[in-house]
C-alpha cells in the first residue's frame, strides 16, 4: 500500500462505433466502481475510433496526463483491432509472438469444433516487456505493462470477456496501488422529493472529502450512495459510513424501503413471504405495469396470484365487480373507483391484498376538472380499505412507473405498520 | 460548403459526476447524430472531472488534435463551474462582463417570482471574441469561438437547454461546415435472428464508404440503420439510402414491421385502428408485461379492453374458463392452455383478438420436459386459433420481452394477411 501517493487515472475506449450514436461505452463504469472501492478515482476518459493516426495521438497525450492507463476494445483478430500495435508503436516496443497464446487460441477453436481461422495467429504478438492476462472466456489476451513509471494495461471491450480478467488478472495487480480502504452503502426512498430529502438532511451531509454522498433521483424514487473512505483500516471506512448512513435513516424514517439495494417489488414480496399472504392487482392507465413489475421478481408465484387490466368500463364492471353507478357518478377516474377496483379484485382473487389504480396516463384523456397525472391508488385488506389521490408530473411512462410504485408503497407501508402492531402486541 | 475539407471533431463533456459509476455522458449520442446528418463524423470524446488542472490539460491537448472542439457542462454558477474560466486561461483570453446577459438572467428569476441569487452574476461574463448562444431554458449562456482556426463551442450540460441551444444556435452556424448531403433509414425487425439476417442480406451489404449500415440487436428485435452520404444533393443521398433501403426490404419482406421508427405495439395498434377492431390479452409467465407495452401508446384504449394476468392455475380457470382436465393433463405451460387462454379472454371481454402468453420465464420453475425458455403463445379470431411453441434463451426479463414480442407479431401478420386477402378478393 502507497498511501496518498498521487495518482491520475485514464480509462481510454477503443472502437468506432463508440463515436456513432447508437452505442456508449460502459466497461469503463464498471471498472470505476471497482477503483473507487479501491480509494482510486478516474481523472480523465477518452474515446477514440479504429484509426491510427488518431489512436496514436491519444495514447500519446493520455499517457503523458496520468499514471494508470486502462485501455478497453481493439485487441481482437481483424484489420480494425490496432490497440496492440499502436501501443508498440508509440511506446517503440517490439510485438513478440508467442506459441503458448496461439495454441490456447487453437485449442479454444478446437472445443468448439472448428479450425482457427489464419487472423488470429495476430493474437498471439505481444507487446514486449509485458504480461499476459489470460482469456478465459475469448481469444484475445489482455497485456499488463510498467514503462516509465506509468502502468498500462489492455483489455478486450465484450464486458463477458472483459469482466472476469479484470476480476482474475487485473484486480490482485491493483492492490498495490490501494490508496485507501472503502465502504459502500446504498440507501433507496421513495414518498418524498428529492428537495424534501435534501431539506431534511442537509444538516448532516458531512462536510469531510472521505465521505462521498450521491443522490440518483428519479420521480417516486430516490437512491443516496454512500461511499466512504479511510487511510487506516476497512473497520474505520465501515464505522464512518454506518454513521452517516444511521444518521441519515434516523431523519428519513420509513420512507426508506431498502438499504440493501433492492427493487421496492422485492421488498414487497419479501414482507408477503414472510406473512405467507397473497395479492392481486386491478389496473387501469398503468396497463399491466405493476403486475409486470411484481413478476420481475422470481418466485413471485408464491404470492402473486392474479391481476386484471380493466382498460374498459366494461371490464371493471365485469371482471371487478365495480358498480355502473359509481362510474356514472363520479368517473372511471375517481377515489370510488378505485376503492371498488381494489375490494373487487381482492374478492375475486381471494387474496389478503387487492391493490388498484385508475387514473390519467396522459397525453391525452384529461378533462377540464381531470388533469393528466391524476392517479387514484387503491388498497383493499380484509377489515378495510385506503385511497389515495395523487397528482404526478411526467410523461405517460414515468406517471405509470410513479403509480406502481405508490400502491407498492402503500402495501409495503401497511404491512410495516401491521408487523408493528403485532410485535407490540406479542411485547404487552 | 467546403467539400472534404479535413476536420476533426472531439466532444469533452465536464462534470465530476460522469467519472463515477452512475452516471454517462449522453450528450454526445445526441451531437453525434446531428453531426453525422452533416455528414461530419466525430473522432474523439473526452470526459474531465470539475478540476482546474485537469480541465487545462485536456482542452490544451484537445485543442492540438481536434478542428471543432464541443465542450459540454461547467457553465452554471457554482464554485465547480469552472469550463468558462478554464478555456479563457488556455486561450490567453479575458473574461468580459456583459450586462444585458445578467438583465436575461434577472429576468428569469422574475418570472419565477424569485430574487437572483449573487452566484449566478458569475454567468455575465464571456471569453473575449466569443459570439454569445442564447439559453431559451435556462441561465447559462453557451459560447462559440473561433481562434487560430478552430471552433469552440461551449455548451450547457442539462439536455433540456442543451438541445434547443445547439437546434436553434449552433446548428445554423454548423451549415458552413457541412461536408456532405445525407439521409437516415431505420428498418425495424422481428422473427429472424441477427445471423440470419447476415445471412440473407451478406451479399448485398454495400461496398461503398458513403453508405453505412449499422445493425443493433436483442434477441426478439433487429435494427438496421442506414446512413447514406452524397457530396452533390440532398436528392442523391435519398437515391442512395432508398435503393440499398429497397433491397433489404425485398429480402425480408414482412419480417420488417417498420421503416418508421414505431414500436411493434404501435404497428399492431394502427392495423387494429384502420380495421376498427379489439384485442384483449390474458398472460401467464410475462405477468402483465404485454398490457403494459400495448397501454404505452397514446389512444390504446381505443382497441385495447382489458387483460388478465392469470398467474395461478385457478386464475387461468375462473377468469378465463381453461378447463382443470386440460391443466391437469398437458400442464399449465403447455399450447392446449394457451390455447384456451386466447379463446377464454376473447370470449370474456368480446373482443376480436384475443392473445396469451403461458411459459417458464425463470430462473425457477423449470422441469425435466419444460426448461427455462420454453413460452407457448396464442392468438385467438372470431373462427379459428393459433399456437406456437417457443423456446426463448436469456433472464426473465428478456424472456418477458422475447414473449410479449412474439404475441404482438402474431397478430401483426394475421392483420396482414387478413388485409391482403380482402384486398385480393376486391381486386378479383
Amino acid at each position: 500500500m502507497k498511501p496518498n501517493k498521487p495518482c491520475k487515472i485514464e480509462i481510454m475506449a477503443v472502437g468506432s462505433e463508440m463515436l456513432s450514436p447508437y452505442f456508449q461505452d460502459s466497461n469503463s463504469l464498471y471498472i470505476t466502481k471497482r477503483l473507487n472501492e479501491l480509494g482510486l478515482d478516474v481523472s480523465f476518459k477518452t474515446i477514440v475510433g479504429d484509426n491510427w493516426e488518431d489512436l496514436l495521438i491519444c495514447i500519446r497525450q493520455s499517457l503523458s496526463r496520468a499514471d494508470i492507463l486502462f485501455a478497453i476494445g481493439g485487441l481482437g483478430p481483424t484489420q480494425d483491432d490496432i490497440t496492440r500495435e499502436a501501443f508498440a508503436s508509440v511506446l517503440k516496443k517490439k510485438l513478440l509472438y508467442h506459441d503458448e497464446i496461439l495454441e490456447k487460441i487453437r485449442e479454444r477453436f478446437k472445443q468448439r469444433r472448428l479450425a482457427m481461422p489464419v487472423i488470429n495467429k495476430k493474437q498471439a504478438y505481444i507487446i514486449e516487456g509485458s504480461e499476459i492476462l489470460d482469456n478465459a472466456c475469448g481469444t484475445a489476451p489482455g497485456l499488463w505493462l510498467e514503462h516509465n513509471k506509468k502502468t498500462i494495461v489492455l483489455l478486450p471491450g465484450p464486458p463477458n470477456e472483459l469482466m472476469p480478467m479484470f476480476e482474475t488478472h487485473v484486480w490482485p495487480r491493483l492492490q498495490n496501488f490501494h490508496r485507501r480502504y472503502s465502504e459502500k452503502k446504498i440507501i433507496k426512498i421513495t414518498g418524498l422529493t428529492e428537495s424534501k430529502i435534501e431539506s431534511i438532511l442537509s444538516d448532516i451531509y458531512p462536510n469531510d472529502s472521505s465521505i462521498k454522498l450521491t443522490t440518483l433521483a428519479r420521480p417516486g424514487q430516490i437512491e443516496i450512495h454512500i461511499l466512504s473512505y479511510s487511510d487506516s483500516s476497512q473497520a474505520h471506512a465501515h464505522k464512518k459510513a454506518i454513521f452517516i448512513e444511521k444518521r441519515i435513516l434516523d431523519r428519513l424514517k420509513d420512507n426508506v424501503f431498502s438499504i440493501s439495494n433492492e427493487e421496492l417489488e422485492q421488498v414487497v414480496g419479501k414482507l408477503l413471504m414472510t406473512n405467507k399472504e397473497t395479492l392481486a392487482v386491478a389496473e387501469s392507465c398503468t396497463g399491466g405495469y405493476l403486475g409486470h413489475r411484481l413478476t420481475n421478481v422470481p418466485g413471485s408465484s408464491n404470492y402473486f396470484i392474479q391481476g386484471v387490466i380493466a382498460y374498459s368500463n366494461e371490464a371493471k364492471i365485469k371482471l371487478l365487480g365495480v358498480s355502473p353507478q359509481i362510474i356514472d357518478k363520479y368517473g372511471a377516474v375517481s377515489a370510488q373507483v378505485a376503492e371498488a377496483m381494489a375490494k373487487g379484485i381482492r374478492r375475486t382473487a381471494n387474496t389478503n391484498y387487492g391493490l388498484s389504480i385508475t387514473g390519467i396516463a396522459g397525453p391525452t384523456g384529461r378533462t377540464p376538472k381531470k388533469p393528466v397525472g391524476l392517479v387514484y391508488t387503491a388498497l383493499s385488506w380484509a377489515n378495510g380499505s385506503t385511497v389515495k389521490e395523487n397528482r404526478f408530473l411526467g410523461d405517460r411512462k414515468s406517471i405509470k412507473f410513479q403509480s406502481s410504485q405508490e400502491t407498492l408503497d402503500m402495501l409495503r407501508r401497511f404491512l410495516l405498520r401491521e408487523k408493528e402492531n403485532t410485535s407490540n402486541i406479542r411485547n404487552e
